[in-house]
């Protein structure tokens, strides 16, 4: 099913204001979300709406939490976000790590005790859009097994970056686990096996079965998914283990906040943090020719060899402009489970529903 | 075979002093190679004199030069080094980092026209020594396939970074490819079949054969090894691939010097790029707090539920240096070949050698 752009916009603006968030904050918090469908990131944008509803009721999310700097310098923050919305966090941090760029070359912001901030690029595009370099990272409840462990102790822990470039920003942003749990619900739903070296079982042998990784997951009863490289150290899984560490010191431990295998482990609070950096390129040499010498490079690499059968190399960021521009003044394919989610969320919440 | 550290060491320095080398600038690169044999990282130690040695007389590394510094800040520097030895500039460039971490909090170094500089974690760990945070990246010669391309455009373009933890340091050094290309002169040596997932021969089908894919990197005919993640993008080689841009971003394009797919292409100097970065971690909080926050994670992940069959999670770094404490007052292992390369070498050199 495909919903108009606009509509799902004054949808999801309706609603956060019916939450408590203010009008600004409400259109920012959906420009995120929608932002996520635009790049055809289906998992992180309206289809969230059902879990962004039970954090806010539960109170997990406080939509009157003001966020504090409890440590700063020129060139950092350390943010308490006290609960407050994820995605308003995001865009507040990210805000001061590209004003102490503009003023001092380079910004970092840590963050803990915050929520779900949607997808992490919407963050370091900030930063790219005001010609800087962005890094974003972001903790999550544990779901990532160590290599050689049983049990998950880092969680999806994405790691984003944009970098100014023609004709379009790279913009990298990517879990540090082999697969997100979304696509093993995908997996699931459709009853077909796993690929190998994705999964584990609650022992911690490998495990091609959906039903039992997702089941584990949700009872925390062990295994989960494999870091980036996969199971054992053959494919390089321990790398991938490794970022995921990088992670969440980047975005936990700085912070002095929660770690992903303590995230969403007490009920009131998730405890997630995230990290963000913006970095004026400009401290290194001349903007427009490092600029210019990014764009080369990318292109170089979309205009190299293509694997028989295949023709054409994206770089990161390439497919989600392309998206978004058909999408913006469009559509956006919404499931049908999400709709009938977002006309009950309407309904208890006694908003006007523009969706049918 | 073994050789006495202490006996490597000494034939080492001697041998760098012939290049003309200064005995300080000798006693520094054999400190890097021999770091590299202490770890258990032996494609980077002294099994590689070889290719310094051809890099030397080739005119690629200049043993005179001088690093300049061409563009700087009170928080980064790029640094054009005069294809002077790699690991004479690492450790000259991240010695800069850390200085400016000590004064501003954090200090960024980039670097043009360098050469293989050997282990990337001998420089974060100069910056963890410290008390800081220190991250290297280097690209290489191209190696690494693009997702659905055919030939390769990015390097090894290895990632580190340390952390101070008790007992053991976090230190993260890996490439950004499913394997370095001395894993497969391995299979190669041994007439095994590469694993699935590793490798593509020049047409940028999947290939299993060592043999095909080493004469191919060689040659520069096409194909190469796969980004970490492995072939397209089922287990996430997209992920992999764009790590190893990001790396190319950092040392090569800020540094205004040439990207994986340019070096190495011309007589007379590799190009080579490198980045250096020195945190100091006390400009979010507390140091003692966040040092003990990272202590603690990392010893939580060791003492996590292990994998049927497995006795013990490592985390990064704690192998290496519980291997050098054996290995730093008594022998490294180094094969046959190598003994005799490091004989021909004394001999054409004519310096002393402690080596039987």
């Amino acid at each position: 099913m495909q919903i108009n752009t606009k509509d799902a916009r004054n949808f999801c603006e309706n609603l956060f204001q019916a939450y408590g968030f203010s009008a600004c904050e409400s259109s920012i918090i959906s420009d995120v979300l929608l932002r996520a469908d635009l790049y055809g990131i289906e998992s992180h944008g309206i289809h969230r709406l059902i879990r962004y509803h039970d954090e806010i009721t539960s109170g997990q999310v406080d939509a009157k939490a003001k966020i504090e700097i409890v440590h700063e310098t020129g060139i950092s923050a350390c943010i308490e976000a006290n609960k407050a919305m994820g995605q308003l966090v995001g865009v507040e941090a990210m805000k001061i790590a590209v004003q102490k760029a503009k003023s001092s070359g380079c910004g970092m912001v840590t963050v803990r005790n915050s929520n779900h901030y949607g997808i992490a690029s919407y963050y370091t595009e900030l930063a790219s859009e005001e010609d800087l370099i962005g890094v974003s990272m972001t903790n999550t409840e544990a779901i990532c097994v160590p290599t050689f462990g049983a049990e998950a102790m880092t969680g999806t822990n994405a790691l984003a970056l944009a970098m100014p470039a023609d004709p379009f920003t790279f913009s990298y942003d990517a879990s540090t686990t082999v697969v997100p749990r979304g696509k093993l619900e995908v997996f699931r739903k459709n009853g077909q096996p796993l690929p190998d070296n994705w999964c584990l079982d609650a022992n911690g042998n490998p495990c091609n079965d959906a039903a039992v990784v997702v089941d584990n997951i949700i009872a925390k009863a062990g295994g989960g998914i494999a870091p980036l490289g996969g199971l054992g150290m053959l494919h390089g899984g321990h790398k991938g283990f490794g970022l995921s560490i990088i992670v969440d010191l980047f975005s936990a431990v700085v912070s002095s906040g929660l770690t992903s295998n303590h995230v969403n482990r007490k009920p009131g609070s998730t405890g997630i943090c995230h990290y963000f950096m913006a970095l004026d390129y400009g401290i290194f040499g001349d903007k427009a020719a490092i600029k210019n010498a990014m764009s080369k490079f990318l292109q170089e690499i979309r205009s190299s060899r293509k694997a028989e059968g295949q023709s054409r190399i994206y770089t990161h960021g390439e497919r989600e402009a392309e998206l978004m521009a058909q999408r913006i003044n469009g559509q956006i394919p919404v499931n049908e489970k999400t709709i009938e989610e977002m006309k009950n969320i309407a309904k208890l919440l006694n908003t006007e529903c523009n969706i049918n």
